[in-house]
């Protein structure tokens, strides 16, 4: 069974993770994360929220999924987002019709960049059918379909809504008021964890491609002239870095730098994008990826949407294939450029001048007294347009005389009628649109890769054992307590230890049922790191058994020193130090 | 300013809360959490999940917020969840029906009651006019709309989704799986707490009626002939309640009683709901809710869902009304059933007896020698017709001949040649539909309800002040630390301060602009419980001031002991005691 599989077996039997609407029949692209899975993920949140929200000093929001259209008219998602898809007249059924292209014509390798009209016509002439029921799909339109998917706020079609495709936008959107409450002061971070939603024709490979699904994004604000991030703190971190280059030469692969070196080399191209590479490694550490199944890899030069300077994705290898787990980009200014412009807020923030600049500024004061008899009713629009006019156009006061154009028509002002002047003035600063700097992780992926990084098997007293080598802050239980036997008073010893635990802070969980064996097993399989058992000992000398799930290994210790212990084993000890 | 729109207008500058997508002139009913409200809004969420899932030993799920069609087809939502509405013709506003009678009408406290008929009949009677523009409404329709947010799942309308409009039918309709992973053992308890959507017409009053929200709901499956709540463990607790009798009586009103005395008086008639009502008590004081401002409101008999037996609302006062902020319910087995009936999966469990109980039980064994010549090929439908027939009507066997119906045509069998006999079995235990017990918490309505409860203005040095008096484990940020200047190493110290207590665990910020009384009025405003100010006597001595939100006192403490005495603080110490 290929680790895949075996982990979905694991992952429906133990709770992780399974198609919800099971009862149903299922509902492709949505996953329901039982006990154990909804634990993870938590601890998975709380650990990029440690790192990436609370140590870096940032702050986190959270927005609604459903946004109205405005929004992704500006963001380009209502244009842009779109999978090419192509109906079968004869069974109904839909394809992307890029990945059938892909799939039938020997060269192609990124149909969708085609565009749609040369992708219909290489269904056309390589004969594509159906693969459901092999009827011809050469006479069928190839479609532009939103991924996106479209509700109605409030009653009628008057208001569309969208489920957002990004949990970014919820943060650009805001920036007029998150700007105030940083005060008006770059650079500033503003986190949020969150569902997104996009529509997938072909949803597939568990929890890789599903329909909605978690993200956690970081948008991180600088003025691109004056912010620096602090590099040094992670110039010495070593990053596995797959370069675009390396991508494109014949025996190119994963190269090992540090971030000093990879930026010196001119590998990486933006400070910030190398500081946070650097940053997240210590991440992707903390929740238990394999490091030697990750790495990063720079999009290559048709993958970078057109905005962003320099992109890198963060990959993992489950079962043979390399799946983006986050990706890091330089995005400028173009989210909040967009918002500015769609909308009637502001999106940028004064920048003051180390010291105030003297400026040349033309200005006009139209004399009304002309304009008004010469002019009649146009005369305020012409003085509106001359005000215009100068801002964008000065030399075109340099003659006699000066034309505006009003509604097609063009109208002639003498220069000395409109006021004409050069003015010194003294600024203290400019308006600037920030920049942003946005690390995005799929959460789901991140479990995902997390789960079968960390599926083993090994061999323990002749049977095979399956288990879950989980860090202990991430395993959904840390400690489960046993009493050997229920009687004799062990059951309820067990119960109150496992309530002190509990009191303490630990996850924990008390099972009571099936032999000893069976019950490390079963922990086993869910990652918990520590159980412990009472037994006819604790009777007599008040000690319990510590055993770990990795070794297998136990050894004895006082109860009262128990929450101690554990503490001390989760934060790295080993069995016998204690 | 009432208490309402001074929470509105600190929340907005603060960053607590503010309409979203202001930059596009907003979005009815939609609210984004800035910083300090979405922290505040996760120790809620902390809160609950310590009190209802940690303690109670249960579990938690995470289940998609777009569901298929055919989940709300058996949970009733599709028929049944819809508001009343009137659209104006002559300017298109759509308005609640109900209201506009309820607003015109005298004696009409529920309309929606009376059925849109009525309510048609009732705007015609009072020409009730359009609020808007004034236009009669009294020629138009009035309609059911559906406040389910619909979407589709893939390309085309095929596979119609709606947001859900509760995070309980993501656990009720994964009970097939939840069984297994609680090993087909009652009771237990699987909570979520998640986002949930109603497409109100109306949303209004801040975080009370809004379109998108959170809920933590809890679904506690139990036998009901078997299981009994601990209610020794809150029978001594005591509970506010507005019985409906009360309400019903002129001279009602909120009546306390332990959870005990209440169940004995009948005021509290199901076990399992008085043992959530006395087990909330502690959640509701822990997050801050004013418990003078604070009550359970029994639901008279038209507002209870038909399947429920006993309903609360847990209600807290705003700016001068009630609203819900929590409902407790009892719904039998209600959802289990529906989904059993609509799905093809099995949503009961196994109930073993006490002792195994002999029944009789008939059954036929066709003799398909005699069937298959004298039926041809329908013999095996007409032996499986039988076998269904004996299941349910046993007496059709009592003559000497038996028929059966096969698609609209009658076939007759001699009961000899059906097999038919009586067998006494040994039954070891029977199939239940598992009953439910949910105590539904709406989280933004209760996060709106601490911050109106926590605002309070004082008098400080001849001077207002406003500040937020949360309980410490609710305040967005635990402690702040202050330089009294930057300069002379100051600045330096009080930052490595800060982050010292960030190690330690605490929800630190930092800050050094202003003077120090401004500093101190800003933390106060978000509800801080403590200020460290670094001057220049820590220099000297190495002490540092702890200032009090609530009493604004002071008080010295050495550095090396600040988490310590923070930590004390937290858990109640007050500051002289330090």
């Amino acid at each position: 069974m290929s680790e895949t599989a075996a982990l979905a077996e694991l992952a429906k039997r133990r709770g992780f993770f399974f198609a919800s609407n099971g009862a149903y029949g299922g509902t492709a692209g949505f996953y329901t994360y039982g006990p154990e899975g909804a634990a993870l993920k938590r601890n998975l949140e709380d650990s990029w929220r440690d790192l990436f929200v609370r140590e870096l000093g940032n702050v986190e929001l959270e927005a609604p999924t459903v946004m109205p259209e405005a929004v992704f008219e500006a963001s380009g998602h209502l244009d842009g987002f779109d999978d090419m898809i192509v109906e079968c007249a004869a069974c109904g059924a839909t394809h992307r019709a890029d990945h059938l292209v892909e799939d039938a014509v020997a060269d192609v390798e990124d149909a969708e960049a085609l565009g749609t009209e040369r992708v219909g016509e290489l269904v056309a002439e390589h004969d594509i059918v159906c693969p459901l029921c092999g009827a011809a799909l050469a006479d069928e339109p190839i479609e532009a379909f939103n991924l996106m998917f479209g509700t109605n706020i409030g009653p009628g079609s008057a208001s569309p809504g969208y489920l957002r495709p990004e949990t970014a936008q919820g943060i650009f959107v805001e920036f007029p008021r998150l700007k105030e409450y940083a005060r008006n002061q770059l650079p500033f971070g503003v986190a949020q964890i969150g569902r997104a939603y996009r529509n997938e024709i072909s949803p597939r490979r568990a929890l890789v491609r599903v329909r909605e699904f978690t993200q956690a994004e970081l948008e991180h604000f600088i003025d691109p002239e004056r912010d620096d991030p602090p590099i040094e703190r992670v110039a010495d971190v070593e990053v596995p870095l797959y370069s675009a280059s390396a991508q494109n030469a014949d025996d190119g692969g994963v190269e090992t730098h540090t971030v000093r070196s990879a930026l010196e080399a001119g590998i990486l191209e933006s400070e910030w994008v190398a500081y946070y590479l650097g940053r997240a490694m210590a991440f992707y550490e903390r929740i238990g990826i394999d490091m030697d199944r990750f790495r990063y890899r720079q999009h290559l030069a048709g993958e970078r949407a057109h905005y962003a300077a320099d992109c890198w994705d963060a990959e993992t290898e489950l079962g043979g294939n390399w799946i983006e787990v986050t990706g890091f980009a330089y995005r400028s200014d173009y989210d909040l450029s967009k918002h500015g412009e769609y909308s009637e807020d502001s999106f940028t923030l004064f920048r003051q001048y180390d010291e105030p600049k003297t400026v040349e500024r033309a200005v006009v004061d139209p004399d009304m007294s002309y304009l008004g008899p010469e002019f009649g009713g146009d005369a305020a629009a012409i003085a509106e347009a001359l005000e215009a006019l100068v801002g964008r156009d000065r030399p075109a006061f340099d003659g006699d005389e000066v034309g505006v154009e009003l509604d097609g028509e063009c109208y002639t002002v003498p220069v000395e009628k409109t006021g004409f002047a050069v003015e010194e003035r003294t600024e203290a600063g400019e308006h600037i649109t920030p920049h942003v700097v946005e690390p995005s992780f799929g959460v789901d992926r991140l479990v995902y890769s997390v789960l079968i990084h960390a599926l083993e098997t090994d061999t323990v007293d002749g049977e095979e054992r399956s288990f879950l080598e989980l860090p202990a802050s991430m395993a959904p239980t840390t400690v489960a307590v046993f009493p050997l036997m229920t009687k004799d008073g062990l059951g309820d010893r067990a119960r109150s230890i496992a309530d002190r635990l509990r009191a303490e802070g630990f996850e924990v969980s008390y099972d009571d049922t099936g032999n000893i064996g069976r019950r490390y097993r079963r922990q086993d399989e869910v990652g918990t790191p520590y159980c412990v058992t009472v037994d006819y000992e604790t009777q007599e000398d008040d000690t319990v058994t510590i055993r770990e799930r990795d070794s297998t290994t136990q050894t004895r210790v006082p109860t009262a020193k128990l929450p101690e212990a554990i503490r001390r084993l989760v934060d790295g000890a080993t069995l016998s130090a204690l």
